[in-house]
């Protein structure tokens, strides 16, 4: 993928004669190496792309995915060993006066391999401009991240008439991951957050087996992985009839994401994005109870790089995909997060997914 | 957990003063912060257990994931921002004068960080002996391997009546995923290869949506996450009557594996018991279609640290979990892989995932 190595060097002040992306063992893999490459399916432990500045891309691989790197277009090269991926490391950057290397997703046993292989040259960690190339997303990226979004939305929205009184938090999710698979999906993109009742004032909740009550709050986070991208969503509905304090939170959310969304544009910084919508909540009985920043990047990764959140600035840029998920959560009692997957258009934000906002009753 | 960090420290010649296990983004995660720590479900992104040869864990997690973290009997400290937890990693490790790293599960960057907050003390890479410990399980470790286990093989058993002439193989993938998480998977542990036809002669193959043909091989390479913790199961079935090269080909794996199970023993090398393997397929037509590693451990990881295969030693020891997983491949025809999980007892082995291995005509 010749556009997206340039893209990467672009990033640079100071142009390394090569950058090495390594593979370790799963999951420690690059996904950088997936950008580059533009290669899906396999696993690649191990395996290496190496980059160059003219947007030359070199992939060394193990005879396990053999055929599948040489379905993508790059030069291939295969090891039998990790020895010979070692001495093929060597032959490639013997003479690479400055290495650069993705410091956020090598291993520093990785670092050690790549080090070895050339023992003299200077090692850059250009992990940061790694980050920023991979921030802008290119047509072919923006495609298949919009199928992983219409798959999530697509699946959540059957999955409605499953939701009932005495079902469990497992089994709720297990059949969204079999919709999302059913749709196309190679799986949930990571582990989905359904939270039922008090447990969905737990942001990071562990789903289990309690079952869904009467009254409940159910809380959806979840996404779908197509061809190596993620999306990820939320949504908050209520099993049974909405109480008043119910409506409340999720209202109160609701126009914190509103906010959010109509304040997103080219040159907005993603921490006033954040900050209009804590102002929301703040200016309400919830003030404190949004305690996570409002969004992230997405892409190869769920988390991809960067957020939007009141600690960092980030200039938004035309191509960017992001989340936007504002919640409150009141321990003990339950919580609300509406989370949906935006592209920053030339004017505001498109919205991938496009499931309603709407607090349902079910 | 005190037995499981004095048990990394036992595997050192010098024990530094302490060993820092620091998690980068999701899916960079240190599988070892587990381990120590005991801890499942939550996200734990840049979190840090800090462990000491007395068997002391400290743990520092962002206010996300603290109530979790606070469940499991470590001492927790609470840090809101990058630069709060920095601060603390400083605190604890101020006067250490040698630190031991995970380097092949640290990531660069976090590497960096580990060396600001202590850029005095000798930095040590003791991820030779995270893997040594994490080898042995405990009772605790098998009880949970051994449901993660029981979870595939039961799914798997389910599954036989939906495998059918016109499925696509990602439909297969998918209702498997749905019967490991209705029997308590937290998910798949790896993603599903469902490989039909000639894709089953890809061992690492991207399960994709062709649809089951008569005659046609399935190979099914699958496991659950239960707790954190991999099974790994693959077995290969033929939809419709298997012809006589099909028979042949199962018969010639399925003696590759039991001659493999019939070596291993505590005190063997794992080096042998490939070989053991690889001499059943080589004395035969299919000399050299076996070309892959026989095995390799299981735990937290799928791929857990250490491997049976020609070209490492590995000493077995009671309570080693490893796959053992012979095949043969033939290129544009079709493959067999057989894959057990099991456990090295004192005179053998217990296979812990007993699902029949007959060739099944489906």
């Amino acid at each position: 993928m010749e556009a997206r190595v340039r893209r990467i060097f672009r990033f640079l002040e100071e142009a390394p004669d090569a950058i090495a992306l390594l593979n370790g063992t799963e999951p420690h893999l690059d996904h950088t190496f997936f950008y580059a490459t533009g290669i899906h399916g396999g696993l690649f432990e191990g395996c290496a792309a190496l980059l160059r500045p003219d947007g030359g891309c070199h992939v060394l691989t193990s005879r396990l995915e053999a055929d599948i790197a040489q379905a993508f277009g790059n030069p291939v090269e295969v090891f039998a060993t990790k020895e010979e991926r070692q001495a093929a490391l060597q032959a490639h950057l013997d003479s690479v006066l400055s290495l650069g290397i993705n410091g956020r997703e090598l291993t520093y046993a990785g670092f050690q391999d790549l080090r070895a292989a050339c023992p003299e040259a200077e090692i850059v960690d250009v992990s940061e401009a790694v980050v920023q190339a991979r921030q802008v997303k290119d047509a072919k990226e923006v495609e298949t991240l919009r199928r992983a979004c219409a798959i999530a939305v697509e699946a959540w929205e059957e999955l409605l008439p499953y939701i009932q009184v005495g079902r469990s938090e497992s089994e709720i999710a297990a059949e969204l991951s079999y919709l999302m698979q059913q749709k196309g999906a190679s799986g949930p993109s990571f582990r989905s957050i359904v939270a039922s009742g008090p447990n969905s004032a737990l942001p990071h909740y562990e789903t289990a087996d309690r079952r869904v009550q009467d009254g409940d709050f159910l809380l959806m986070d979840f996404g779908a992985l197509y061809r190596g991208y993620a999306s990820d969503v939320t949504r908050t509905v209520v099993v049974g009839r909405a109480g008043r304090k119910q409506r409340r939170i999720h209202e109160v959310v609701l126009d914190a994401q509103q906010a959010a969304l109509a304040a997103m544009k080219p040159g907005v910084d993603g921490r006033e994005v954040h900050l209009a919508a804590q102002r929301v909540i703040d200016a309400t009985e919830f003030k404190d109870r949004f305690t996570h920043g409002l969004g992230h990047s997405i892409g190869l990764a769920v988390h991809d790089g960067v957020a939007m959140r009141a600690s960092v600035s980030l200039p938004l840029e035309e191509g960017m995909a992001l989340t936007v998920e504002p919640g409150v959560y009141l321990p003990g009692y339950g919580g609300v997060r509406i989370e949906d997957d935006v592209l920053v258009t030339a004017e505001g934000v498109e919205v991938l997914t496009p499931a309603t906002r709407e607090l349902l009753e079910i």
